[in-house]
């Protein structure tokens, strides 16, 4: 198990099994030494998990003090039995701990609608309190994942503070507000207000931007603790840390993205917004069409054609003022380029990161989206990720 | 070649290999004797092909003598020369049969991006009217097929006259205005304007609510030519009949989706409104996570709750008033309702139809959409579509 190069100060966690489907890690709880600043963004999904209604609860004064998060159960579509469950796991954290259960954010990932093994749950939070520990964030990343076939975490250094990030999430990936679950740990000192603001952008922009399957999550959670034990930081240095890393982080997702063998980076530019410039670059990465044929390999552009047409809503897109690229190789502008491209587009193709870029030629935004191939191997883990 | 058990006055026909890509049944002619009524809808993409753009010209006066389809080579993408293309089509086949150009529906199905290749269309086209023959309308069943495994047709009586309907299309298929190709040929006599109005309420209701990959075609297009060579027909009988042979031929569609081993039908009733409920229906149907479960007889209905609740704009949609069935199987309503249910879910998703029945309890509009499941097949089928 791989650790960061460096921590930020004051914060501790614990990671372990409390056997809630099998034996492998399930449970973690990353907590400050003091109280933090925080911010939160949450899933719009209209049947979101019981660990959401409580973390919207809990976030609302900008401040924290803990994560605590189970893997292997979603804790979702289980009515009021859920959500006691859920509050009853934050009360014996923060007894534990002797913080306070409204300084805790919950979550939850796993398969829906089946409570929570609460016997098993209270027998592994007793005593948690001293197995807690620094510097070893980096376990609390293999705790969170479900079918991740690897740990998504960064640390960076924004003067005398740390940043580290982490996350999980490789299918039901499309984040409509965050991705399923990411953390960030801070040493830096920033208001509440500062964080909201910082994190928004920032999700915004990486999070909100990818797409493996086009099925929105449950449990999506994006938290950011600051605790200050570093003192402050230039605001414009450490919101140009957290999108670099965020980003990194956001693509690695997509590139692990359930049966990926490639990770799909879409462009689209000139177009008359950002909004366009989004919803186009969706259609293209979310496209079955687009990803199957990435996954075999066929130079089949037309297909991202296909994806920029079916965005009926823009009128003013027209087929004469498009161009289509994939890397550098442009393949279509105005109309198809001829058929001698189709060769050069199979060996670029090879390549484990496929860059399309399309020009709309209606204006001058842009938007850049990430996801990745559909393979045989995304049927097989969704046909047989039993319940 | 399975004929049909009867077929309208007055049409003739012809299918023929004229080698577009390959030795199979590449091209047909369908021609009324006379004039016919008609009616059409096409595809809203922005990157609609060019016999879309000439088709939409030709209906404008509510009056058709033929339709002329190609499959194997879509003419999209492909600028000034493949609208020229076309139109040197149109007019080729428009002198063979001694009929106005105006008259004539061109529509054209297959890769995109190519140039259509004329000299052995021109050959092609040369003496069909010797070989315009009644009778044999099953055969352009076949002509316009593409990856579809089997040749979609219907015939019905209503009084004195026939209706006989073809349709084909398994991938690139959730139609926002019309499905890939579907045509109808009726001699009971029919004003433009009852019939556009019928094609536009049985379209909506039928091959507007198939999906197999939310990818939308950029050839869509449905027509019918009502010759009148067999009188008047009660409208309303005509149009029950309408409505039952697309329902019928929807449902081909969906269940030859490309890869598919299951018909899925998904229905929303107690809804807010026809769009909620189609909404809410087309997430159910388009969930990646919903159609491999589904393809690996995996009782995971959390998938349709999730996709349910990724209808984030529906804010009165509550988990707490919803109900999820499959087929007579209440698995969800308010919670779920206990894992006791999950073996007879297993064993009900063996049925080669499974329909997934919701109540949002948000009030009383209803929808009903048609797609399939997601196979390895559908991966192999379009990783190796190649160009």
């Amino acid at each position: 198990m791989q650790s960061l190069p460096f921590y930020p100060k004051g914060f501790r966690s614990c990671a372990k099994n409390v056997g809630i489907r099998d034996t492998t890690l399930d449970f973690t709880v990353i907590a400050s030494d003091v109280p933090a600043a925080a911010a939160a963004m949450f899933t719009q999904s209209r049947f979101c998990g019981a660990a959401i209604t409580v973390g919207r609860e809990h976030i609302v004064d900008g401040q924290l003090q803990a994560f605590v998060i189970n893997s292997k159960n979603a804790n979702v579509a289980t009515g009021e039995q859920g959500l006691a469950n859920t509050r009853d796991i934050v009360q014996l954290v923060a007894d534990e701990l002797q913080i306070a259960a409204k300084d805790i954010l919950p979550s939850s990932t796993g398969v829906i609608g089946w409570q929570l093994p609460m016997d098993k749950m209270r027998v592994g939070i007793q005593g948690i309190a001293a197995e807690m520990r620094p510097e070893q964030l980096h376990v609390s990343a293999h705790a969170i994942m479900t079918t991740d076939t690897r740990p998504k975490m960064r640390a960076c250094r924004i003067g005398d503070a740390v940043l580290v990030g982490m996350c999980k999430g490789v299918g039901m990936i499309e984040p409509n507000m965050a991705t399923m679950l990411a953390y960030f740990m801070t040493d830096a000192q920033l208001a509440p207000d500062q964080l909201k603001q910082c994190l928004n952008e920032v999700v915004n922009l990486t999070f909100n931007m990818i797409s493996v399957d086009t099925d929105t999550s449950t449990s999506d959670t994006v938290a950011i603790m600051a605790n200050g034990l570093a003192g402050e930081v230039p605001l414009a240095d450490f919101k140009q840390a957290f999108l670099a890393m965020a980003t990194d982080l956001a693509r690695d997702l997509a590139s692990d993205g359930e049966g990926a063998t490639k990770l799909l980076e879409v462009t689209v530019e000139q177009a008359a917004s950002f909004e366009q410039a989004k919803t186009v670059a969706k259609s293209i990465v979310n496209s079955p069409l687009v990803k199957t044929a990435i996954f075999g390999l066929d130079p089949n552009w037309g297909r991202v054609a296909m994806a920029i047409g079916k965005c009926q809503q823009y009128t003013d897109i027209l087929p004469e003022k498009v161009s289509i690229a994939f890397g550098d190789l442009l393949v279509y502008q105005g109309q198809a380029l001829g058929q001698d491209k189709l060769e050069q587009l199979t060996a670029y193709l090879q390549n484990s990161e496929v860059a399309i870029r399309v020009s709309l030629g209606t204006g001058d935004a842009s938007a850049t989206v990430w996801g990745c191939d559909l393979s045989y191997e995304y049927v097989k883990i969704n046909g047989e990720y039993t319940t």
